[in-house]
């Protein structure tokens, strides 16, 4: 079996992910944010691509509530932004959340071609990577990236989880997986790679801070989110 | 202004590359090729992407010598394989050489909507670093990757070709490019990171351990071929 990792979103095709389990991330911070929701008791996450898709979709639904970002920052009309300290059970409980961020939710729908897609970032790496090493079958690991080029935060993330994929089953690592798997276990603190990352200097200088330093806590969560048919959930 | 890295020839855009300076890499083995056999006197090196092209462009040049490879070995027919220690003096002096390679050849044409295409390599790092510094635009390092991937025997010749332009001038780095610099920062005995390399494991086990040491030899060399009109030379 082998372990791959595509940078970004934009690179994902049907042929590089079919038959595979794939682990999508935005770690900061779509898939923090799912992982937060689902955990704080959402009835499910629906991804979109588009904020009209967002109020289309929120037509068809009940109980629904919109989050997301355009610009790392809150959508007009929105009732959450991206910030998964937002997506507490008070605001969650029973909801149906419909999210749409600037590169999460597009890895994730364009990831629709596995085998199995499931949902990851730090909170839940162990879990994520218990649950893929579970199916048996080739691991990609895809990043959302940012505005379609690599990010560090998504990739050593990405690198924490294969060294835990590792620890559940013997795998062939790509080339740039075994990266990963080196830039992470040779900052294992977080911050010492990601503070030089584009992104998080965005979020930094828009005063996220907090949103970051709960977003780099590894394995805080032990839940697995699965996208199917359109839908993230706990259990289909 | 700004230096970007491309982890593989397929992923090359002309929107990703226009109005920069490329730096075109395939450390293992054909950048290493085209330098060395400029070197040693060949009046223009040709790439080509397949077999059938090489030899109708033989038909329309003089003085035509073959080289390349398919699955990292001599093609039928052909005079020279990918070894850039076959591209001697005597086999090329006052030669045009028609190359096709799997990977580097195809990066190279990909990469002809930039401003500039300049063909690196280890063994003349600080020379095209020099030279793209020189062009005062934005860089993009292209990686000709393997077989459509990233190669980390690439990455890492990338992250020492970054290093020597920050000695040149003062550039924004991406994500991907800083990941690179840090690989090669930490690892400039480059065989501690490219022994994991899947592209290293195969020429080994094809007995080509002596390309590879070549290859490796940082700024052996002090030339820098440039791609224009489909030709690659020392001076246009």
């Amino acid at each position: 079996m082998k372990i791959d990792l595509i940078s970004t979103g934009s690179h994902v095709t049907s042929e590089l992910v079919k038959n595979a389990t794939v682990i999508v991330i935005d770690v900061l911070r779509a898939t923090s944010v799912i992982i937060t929701a689902l955990k704080n008791g959402a009835k499910s996450v629906v991804p979109v691509t588009s904020v009209e898709e967002a109020l289309d979709t929120k037509k068809k639904l009940e109980n629904v509530i919109l989050g997301g970002e355009r610009k790392a920052q809150k959508i007009e009309g929105f009732e959450l932004s991206n910030s998964p300290l937002a997506y507490t059970s008070t605001a969650v409980h029973d909801k149906n959340v419909i999210l749409t961020t600037t590169n999460g939710t597009h890895a994730i729908t364009k990831s629709s071609a596995a085998d199995k897609v499931y949902i990851g970032a730090l909170l839940n790496a162990k879990a994520v990577s218990q649950k893929a090493a579970g199916e048996e079958s080739d691991v990609v690991i895809v990043n959302s990236g940012t505005d379609g080029s690599f990010s560090m935060d998504d990739f050593i993330a990405s690198g924490a989880i294969i060294d835990e994929i590792l620890q559940n089953g013997v795998y062939e690592l790509t080339d740039v997986a075994k990266t990963a798997l080196l830039i992470y276990r040779t900052h294992q603190d977080f911050f010492s790679y990601i503070k030089e990352a584009k992104h998080y200097k965005l979020l930094m200088d828009l005063g996220l801070e907090e949103d970051i330093r709960f977003c780099l806590q590894k394995d805080l969560y032990d839940i697995v989110p699965e996208y199917k048919n359109g839908i993230i959930k706990l259990h289909f």
